[in-house]
């Protein structure tokens, strides 16, 4: 039975990421059952069965990849928010951050919800609510911390966390979006980015 | 003639609106020439004439909607770029830079791209390059002229921009594009966000 179980959750697997390509590759509306199973090398009957139909496929991926976001700042948040020097609290914070957003699993996520949010508002909204809703708050609380230990100034830590998240994000993860390919921005190029961002949300937020 | 002309043209318009619906409703390769021809009240001879084919109509769909991106901030940069309050200077520019990204038009454009990138790169980079390539040396334009005039504090031009941009946008065109929908934003909430991005963008760059 264990051995029954672990192979149906590896054909499981197999089929989301079977899904994600085909979602990719042609929407929603253009991707089909008969592609995924072929890609994923599986019968059209195991993935009927598993999944019932392409919206249930469709939802269960969203659901699955979100679940799998971890929080992966908590603990570095922790660290950071008792740092002594400011300007390399930050510079981590963003090191970090960009390393975990800059990838291609979450790129191509977030192209996957965004194509499809005309047609599942809800599942977009939680996507937001698991990805957003939860890194944001962890950064905003460090930058709380730094804040009640003199060391930033400001008004509203979420504010302020989005507004990292801005300085940081805005340059590459559009060329991403709009070029379609992870290398449109370089690895030298997303260190400078990185930079600047930080330069410019400490202006701005040192105390 | 002239008569038949302009008939044509009408046409080819309500083909393009008509398309701009079906590739957002249903993606590219979900999208139909057929619905496409119903959608406009044409018939799918008229469709083919005009256009050829699917690629063909997603491509011009897409080039004749970047033409129309004028740059609606060579006028008013320019004269922001004399003004003697730096504070009103900036929140003048950034009403007029989030009133004319946060449109129904322009979000639906974006997550079309963004949708088919992968498929049309090429496509993706033409949009950035009429859209993004257009505004933000505009912006960066006004932004120097306000640095020499000793109002601003700034090394790279462009990359103040962009931060403005990140700053603006990041909050509300993230929302939009998650939660599928304008209202995920009310005139209220984007009026605050835009004066939250103002007030942080003078921090880091007023001189």
């Amino acid at each position: 039975m264990p051995e029954l179980t672990a192979r149906a959750a590896l054909k499981r697997e197999q089929i989301l990421e079977a899904a994600l390509e085909a979602f990719l590759e042609n929407g929603y509306v253009g991707a089909s059952m008969d592609q995924v199973a072929a890609t994923a090398s599986v019968s059209k009957q195991t993935v009927y069965k598993q999944f019932a139909d392409k919206e249930h496929l469709f939802r269960a991926l969203i659901e699955t990849i979100s679940d799998r976001v971890e929080d992966p700042f908590a603990e570095i948040g922790r660290e950071v928010a008792e740092a002594d020097n400011i300007d390399r609290a930050i510079r981590r914070l963003a090191d970090e951050f960009v390393g975990a957003i800059m990838t291609p699993g979450v790129q191509q996520m977030r192209r996957l919800v965004i194509a499809e949010a005309g047609r599942f508002p809800d599942l977009g909204e939680e996507y937001w609510n698991r990805g957003f809703g939860r890194v944001l708050p962890t950064l905003a609380a460090c930058l709380a911390r730094l804040a009640d230990r003199g060391l930033l100034k400001l008004k509203d830590p979420l504010v302020a966390a989005n507004h990292l998240a801005g300085l940081l994000l805005w340059i590459p993860s559009n060329r991403v979006m709009f070029f379609g390919r992870m290398d449109a921005v370089s690895a030298q190029e997303l260190a400078e980015y990185t930079e600047a961002g930080v330069e410019a949300f400490l202006a701005a937020y040192k105390a």
